[in-house]
This record gives structure tokens, sequence and C-alpha cells, in this order.
């Protein structure tokens, strides 16, 4: 694990890259997929310029974060000769950030990587904090490491081109990140999701997110404690996620009726005032939806998925609940009562 | 990084592998070679007992380093449903520790591991201070993590089964620990490497060497200083060991040669006693000579493999020489003078 990344926040930032984030003036080597490269490939390249760039192209999307697509990138570094002191910039979505951060950590037992998140869910959760992954046919992000990017930037004017349902993804990891460390800031931005989706004002929120972010995971940057409150809507979300094909709700849509289902549990257990969540679940339940319209029933699919979500040990599986907005607890949560809360969003 | 491992030296110790290492009582997931399975199989699965064994069988030798290898133990694992509180034990040479370790590092962001080296380099060297690797078609250990096991324990009556070619590289790989880190051992180990070949009287030896090599490790883990000067003999040596396809000279073969050229070098340039350097190449070649009954011709095959040594950065190629026994220094070698060294011990 190498020291805390250097985050860097600005509109417009990304065509200063390599004084913002000091990189060294050496061969740059550009992990990137085909869409962001044709977006925004230009800037980057005449940021990095006079360094030479190799450009090494993946396909984003979850169906690419894999172990063979991993093996390219090393075979592609390995083959132009990457060296110790060489180093990755990863420009794309999660799972750009996510392959790229892990063939950084195990080419030549580590190599340094810098991360341009173009994506909303990228800016505001992926890129930061260190945790590289691929999926595995048997669940999402099984194989990884941690290895913080030496510097993160944040350019929100990459996100002028993002899709409609992508940036909605990142309006649900933020309001997430703000209800679990951020009380002021969540209760500005409740009640106004649809509203930001349709606007596109992110930027106060998104910045306030990372910070948040940073300073949790400097506190406990392995995982083992207080980080894991930023699973919040996580544990149902990755088994509805699955549950869907992770095409019937994207990663976001599923996080947002997860959030739905823990606050209800929150409500009922933990004492999170209930008019409160009443409001914040109707808001998350039209909000993540989905090409389904709403939260899926229990099925033995979504029960399994939830079984192998990898955050668990060998003990009683966990969650995290809040017993007021910005108090994350961590309790145990026995699949039956997972299996109430998701009923309760259909009614 | 973990916290330095535990290293418990003794012989029989395998058959009380739990305790000495504090070994969780859980599932264990034993990541061995066949041949070592048959050979010593029975002790470890009774030293285990009661803890259900999921037992993950891989070749041993260079060819079996690689990065399909390393997927193969991932899909085993995940498939038998490790879990963050899991850990694998590797029982094997140091192509079996080398390759579980890095498997046991990227498995959900990292689990646990013990190494149980069954050959007398993985005892000496390779199990021992947390590189993990698995080789590329353009170099060795090309992919690879820092990973320290939680224990090592070195039970030297494994090694009764070592064929006597492998015993001979461990003795290379301890005499050259010693001359770099323990000069009054290195004497005392020095004319005699023949006669620890024939009568395995290596207890001592290795112990120390185990010791110097742990006290390097702890002060620089990450291989950014002081841990280098253990690569004495191993930038020609690596060369050498490719040049002849990795069987006309065996890794401590090859390293022999290595430190034989490297010390032509360091008398020549650094002042290491010329008498001394004169008996101790005389030593290491004849005791390295391997299927080629000495060392190889200088060739562009061998250069080119000397370009690749990862240990270089894109600075000047440097090497470990010394100005005295047990008094390493880092100093750049061109090829050229590596190739007249080479040359000389031919003479």
């Amino acid at each position: 694990m190498r020291a805390p990344s250097r985050v860097v926040f600005g509109r417009g930032s990304a065509s200063r890259l390599p004084s913002a984030l000091e990189i060294p003036e050496r061969r740059a080597f550009l992990v990137s997929s085909p869409t962001v490269l044709r977006l925004h490939g230009d800037v980057l390249r005449s940021a990095l310029a006079p360094r030479p760039v190799v450009e090494i192209e993946m396909d984003d999307g979850e169906p690419a974060k894999t172990f063979a697509t991993l093996g390219t990138i090393l075979d592609r570094a390995i083959g132009a000769g990457v060296r110790r002191d060489d180093y990755l910039i990863a420009a794309g979505g999660g799972v750009v950030t996510d392959v790229a951060g892990l063939a950084a950590s195990i080419l030549l037992r580590g190599v340094a990587w810098y991360a341009v998140p173009t994506t909303l869910v990228g800016m505001a959760d992926a890129a930061i904090g260190g945790k590289t992954a691929v999926d595995h046919p048997l669940g999402k992000n099984l194989i990884g490491t941690f290895h913080a990017p030496s510097g993160v930037l944040i350019d929100p004017e990459l996100l002028s081109t993002l899709p409609a349902r992508r940036f909605r993804e990142g309006i649900v990891e933020i309001f997430k990140t703000l209800l679990v460390a951020r009380p002021e800031a969540a209760r500005r931005m409740a009640g106004g999701l649809e509203a930001t989706a349709a606007n596109r004002e992110i930027d106060a929120a998104l910045e306030e997110a990372i910070a948040a972010k940073v300073e949790i995971v400097a506190r406990d940057p392995r995982d083992a404690g207080e980080r894991r409150t930023l699973n919040f809507g996580h544990t149902l979300g990755h088994a509805i996620e699955a549950s869907g094909g992770f095409d019937r709700w994207t990663h976001g849509e599923a996080v947002a009726l997860g959030m739905a289902a823990a606050l209800r549990l929150s409500a009922a257990r933990e004492g999170f005032p209930e008019g409160d969540a009443d409001a914040l679940v109707s808001e998350l339940v039209r909000f993540g939806g989905g090409l389904a319209g709403g939260a899926p029933e229990w099925s033995e699919r979504l029960e399994r998925a939830l079984g192998l979500d990898k955050k668990g040990t060998s003990g009683a599986p966990v969650a995290i609940l809040l017993s007021d907005w910005g108090r994350p607890v961590v309790r145990p949560v026995e699949p039956a009562a997972w299996r109430s809360a998701l009923e309760s969003l259909r009614a």
C-alpha cells in the first residue's frame, strides 16, 4: 500500500494533467477504452506531450473486467518494455481504473499509477481509495489488491459526454456517501435526485463526497473497519444487480434499491427517523427502478448472490444500517430480514 | 505488505506445523505439487488434522510459473468458496511458494498464507521475504507482489528426498547470502562447497543465511535499497540461466557463475582481496559449471537477457560488487565489463 493519493478536483483540469498530479517526464502507459479515447484522447495526449504515450486499450463495462483482460494489459505493458520507474495512467470508468490499478500493482511487483475517472461513479467512488479488482465468474471483485494511485484527477467537464443512465449511477453513490458520512449535505441532496439527474449540477455534492471518502480511506485503508460503512446499500445491492444479470438494474440502480431496503431495516431496528426513512425509500425506489421499473421479487438466485458477497467472512453475514443521518452501524442481517425489507419496497 | 513473517526452524517441525506457526483452526487451502504431496503429503495432512484440507495441485519447476497457473489456483480457491479469513499454505519449491504467495496476495484483495519450503533454495531464499511472482514469456518474475507469508516453517528433514542437483542450488544461495552479509560464516564455508554437497551437513549455514536474510528484509521489505545486495551474482546469473534455456545451468549454477564474474570485477575495481577472489572464482566455476561443464561464451542472447533484467530501472544498469567479505556495494556495470569478466572464467 502506497501513501494516500493526491486528489485534484477542477473543471478543465484534464488539460493540465501532468502538472496537476506531478506526473514524471517519462513515457506514459495510458490504459483506456476506445470510447474514452475517442471522446477525450486528444485532450489527454496533448496534455501529456511531449511524453511518448503507449496506448493500451481495453473495453469498458463489466464483461471486460476479467482475469483475461488483466493478462492482456500486462502483456502489452511488458511487451513495450515497462520498467519499475514507469507508471500507468488509467482513464475511464470504474472498470478501467479497477483493472489498470490491479495491473499496476502486480507489474514488476508494483509500479505507480494515476487515475483519471471519466464517469461520475468513478469520480465519486471507484477511483478513490486504492481498491483494484477484476471479477471472477463466481462473483464480482474477487481478485484484486489495495494499491492506491499516486494521484487522481477529477475533471467534471469530462462528464459532459456521459450517458444519462450512467450519470444517475453516480448520483446514487454520491448520495450514499453523504448519507453515511456528511449528514448536512445529504439532507440538502435528499428530495432532489431526479432534479440533479436533469440539471447535472453535481460539482458541490461530488466534491464533498470525495472529501468524505478520502478521509475515511485514510483512517482505514485496508477496509478492516470504518471503510466498510461505505458499503451501505451494497450488500443487497450487489445481489440485486447479479439477480438481474447486470442489465435490468445498473450497479447504481441496484444500490439505490439496496439503500432503500437498508433504510427500512434502519428505521425498524436502529431508530432511524421513521418519516425520513419513508420519504427516502420512496425516492430511492423511484430513482433506482431501472428497466424493471422497481425492486425485484425475492428469488433463490438473489439469496444465493447474497451469500457469495465477498465482504463477508465466515461468521454471520453483516450489513451497514443507519441509526440516524450520518450514523452508520454494522449489524448482522439474516436473509429473511432482507427478504421482508425488499418485499416492502414493492408494496 | 503484512507484518514480517514468523520463521520457525527445526528438524521434524513439519509434523508440528499448525502449532509452530499458529495456523488458524479453519479449513486449509494447501497449494503443492504432485511430487511434494507424494513425498510429504501424509505428514502435512496429519499435522493439519482435524482441519479439512482443500488440496490445490500445481506443477513445480519454472515452466509452471505462469499467469495461467496463477489463474488455475485462483479458480480452485474461489470455486471452493475461499473467504477473507481463510489462508493458503504453500508447500514446495520456490516456484510453488512464489505462485501461491501471489495467489494469496490477490485473492479477495489479500488472504494470509504460510510457506513450507521443501527445497534448499526455498528454505534459504525464495520463501523468505515476501516476494511473490510468476514469469512472463519476456522475462522471469515480471508479474508479482510483495506479500509476506504470515509464517515460514523450515524443516531440514524435508530435504532428505531432494535430488543432488537441487541441493547444490541451495548451497550457492546460502553461500551468496553469507558472502554478502555474514563474512565469518562465509569464510568457514569457502573451500567446502563440494564437501557440503556430499555430506549434506547444511543446518548451521542454512540457519545463519536465513537469519541474515530476515534481518535485511526487515530493514528493506520493498527491495528499494539494502535488500538488492542479495542480488549478488544474480544480474549476470539470470542472463546465463536464460541463455542456456534454463537447463544447461540451473538457477543456482548460473548464480555461482554470476558470483564468480562479480568477484573478478570486485577484485579489479573495488579492492576485494585478490588472492581470495582467485580461490573463490575457481571454486564457484567448478561448482556451478552445470551440464556445460563451465561458464558460457558471451553471446547476443546473453547480452539481450542482461538488458531485460527487471531489477534495472531506466537508468544505467547496476550490479552488486564486494569491496571485501561482507561489504557489498552497488555499482554501474556496463555489458563490456561483464563480457570480459565472463570470458576470464573460461581462461
